[in-house]
């Protein structure tokens, strides 16, 4: 295992390290869980004031003509970088559950004969459910979900639309986003893909793929904060043919013409429903800031060295690693399997190391690599072994479950 | 018309004039667009704070588990006794439009043999917007648009429910809302209320009329922020019968368990979809404590007198008010017809009178009894005046369209 000076040293020679100070870092935390909410980024907090206080307060309504009205457009700009897509193929609305489910009833209109979603057993669960609700309002159309190795065979003349989440929530595997998007392609299906732990996590290029189409989420890696938009992105060759089944008034050509007839808007605004989170879309876009120059060569590879010292730290323990060892097969987290993963959880918080609990026996450990630093997670390693090797996590206090982790 | 003496001593016994004082004011404004976006309480920029510096940046995580998970049902708790319904049939989640859409297909499905949504021509665009979006992922369904005198004869047993807003956005016309459940029942049809223009304007309750279902908006007459996010409310006896089709993890009757399988909540945690927009409902939550121990009654005395000011100043210069007179066939605002609204709007928003134009000719100016005092009013109606009188707003500055008004 790694010494301390050791990951002093990697510090020190650090391209992402000056980042690290531009979040808001409670002592005594390290904080292992920016892959289910990101941290807070100093700039967010004078932005968030000067939108309640100055955008709101003082300048009311006008702040609609002075940024809001645009502020979905200009911040899917924003992300489109992140997630090799173009400018002008990215919005931010809604929740990403909100935003498949109108990806998807698109995907299935396109082609009466195409009738199937199919995705992978185990996916997040509201992808699944969104999903299960997207074929309910399109007749004739059902959802296949089988094992991740039955997927290319699950592939067919009926098929829709492939739907997988790039990065798995619970194992961390990644899939190989240009191979899979051609295996839908050769079954004649479009490819969906959720980005809500790989975008900000490791290099994403949909337009380098082929994709159709995606979604993903604010309040990750992108720190956009709690519950923060989300973000759909439909390519370009899509956006003439395919439409918002919530079609609401942001959506229109007009909005503000206030006519009977819905007239679908051109480019990405038909992806938008109803009036826009405000407070959330500052502070997300405030956070985006944080992105600008990083290199995601940089970011892969301070994962990768992250990931490799809690790995070390884990098995030192005996604990079971289930992400993939491969960088380019995983994602930025780093999951072990324990018959009393809850406990381990809850006892490493007590130390303060917060990482979280995934159903039924996971232990999951987010790599950050803007706001953790080698130091943090060379401690976060120690910590873990003298949890498992003290047998600390058995006392009764970390067995209680919590409603939420 | 009155004088300012007579505003000042209706000010000085008015018993909701202290409120005035709990929200920031911009020097040199007077505000009539709280009906669109309402004015920024103070507790909402504490709040504001510590939802993003200390529940965000320094418990995390954790939060969730410290009041963020309940927020939409404790938020939906408060809202419901603004608008007369029991804490456990109101839900804050999504957006106005996303909410109608959720409601929508969930009444079409109650009934096939139910198949006709009917609303009204020139009702608020979204409602009509998503309805068609709702009707198109019902097989057999459709939208049935007539005009307001056309609609008793347009309900039949064929209707699956009755969407109407309950105060018109334009004009300020408020349905009966007993005489419409009602009729809608009588019809067996299920009735949606759109409260975006009533709840905190006017006495709502939903279920000493016997409502099925509403929606509403929490930026307007709540003073949630912009893009705040809305509400729904169903009646406790269509609960467990009606199904929500954007069936996300969030209305999973276990989200955190992660099974496939989409099993829905109990109560109206159903209705909810996606991760809920945390930012946003710490700013509502903030705003609804402004209603403790506010009457109705004196909202709507109030609100009556104001109308009555601006509609005195409007006729003495010869202004065309589209406003119902009878304050109970009205929301809270009034409108005036002008061929050259757009441009009296803007005259008026330089002299820092701020209402809002409604495409092709309406001049909107909302009286919120929370926000306004009558010596506001008093100058609002003596600039509205001069405007007029003087034509300046015939300046050519004013008659250019801006993007969003």
């Amino acid at each position: 295992m790694m010494m301390l000076a050791e990951a002093e040293a990697l510090d020190a020679r650090d391209p992402l390290a000056p980042l690290r100070d531009r979040f808001m870092r409670p002592d005594g935390l390290i904080y292992l869980d920016g892959n289910s909410l990101g941290m807070l980024p100093q700039a967010s907090v004078a932005a968030s004031a000067d939108m309640v206080e100055r955008q709101w307060g003082e300048r009311l309504i006008r702040s609609w003509n002075e940024g809001w009205i645009d502020a979905p457009t200009r911040i899917g700009g924003k992300i489109a970088p992140l997630i090799g897509a173009d400018a002008g193929e990215v919005i931010a609305a809604d929740s990403t559950s909100v935003n498949l489910f109108k990806l998807l009833v698109a995907a299935l209109r396109r082609d009466p004969a195409r009738t199937v979603v199919v995705s992978e057993a185990g996916n997040f669960p509201t992808d699944l459910h969104i999903a299960a609700g997207a074929v309910g309002c399109v007749p004739g159309a059902e959802l296949r979900v089988v094992a991740r190795d039955e997927l290319a065979d699950a592939l067919g003349d009926d098929t829709a639309v492939l739907l997988l989440t790039h990065v798995h929530y619970k194992t961390g595997a990644r899939f190989d986003m240009a191979r899979w998007t051609a295996d839908a392609h050769a079954a004649g299906a479009l490819m969906l893909w959720d980005l809500s732990h790989s975008a900000g996590a490791v290099a994403v290029d949909l337009n380098g793929a082929n994709a159709d189409l995606a979604v993903g989420c604010g309040y990750k890696y992108l720190n956009g904060g709690p519950g923060a938009p989300a973000y759909l992105f439909v390519a370009e060759r899509w956006q003439a043919a395919l439409g918002n089944p919530l079609s609401g008034w942001m959506g229109h050509a007009a909005p503000f013409a206030f006519t009977d007839d819905y007239v679908a808007a051109t480019g990405m605004k038909r992806w938008l429903t109803g009036t826009p989170p405000v407070l959330g879309l500052g502070a997300l876009e405030a956070a985006l800031v944080l992105w600008d120059g990083v290199d995601f060569a940089m970011v892969e590879r301070k994962s990768a060295t992250l990931f490799d010292m809690l790995l070390a730290a884990g098995k030192a323990v005996g604990l079971e690693c289930v992400t993939p060892r491969d960088p380019v097969a995983r994602g930025s987290h780093i999951s072990f399997r324990h018959d009393h993963a809850y406990a381990i959880t809850q006892a490493l918080i007590a130390r303060g190391v917060i990482g979280d609990f995934r159903d039924p026996d996971v232990l999951r450990l987010g790599l950050t690599p803007l706001t953790l630093s080698h130091v943090d997670v060379w401690h976060a390693g120690r910590l873990l072994g003298e949890v498992i090797a003290s047998g600390e996590w058995q006392r009764p206090e970390f067995t209680v479950r919590a409603a939420v982790t």
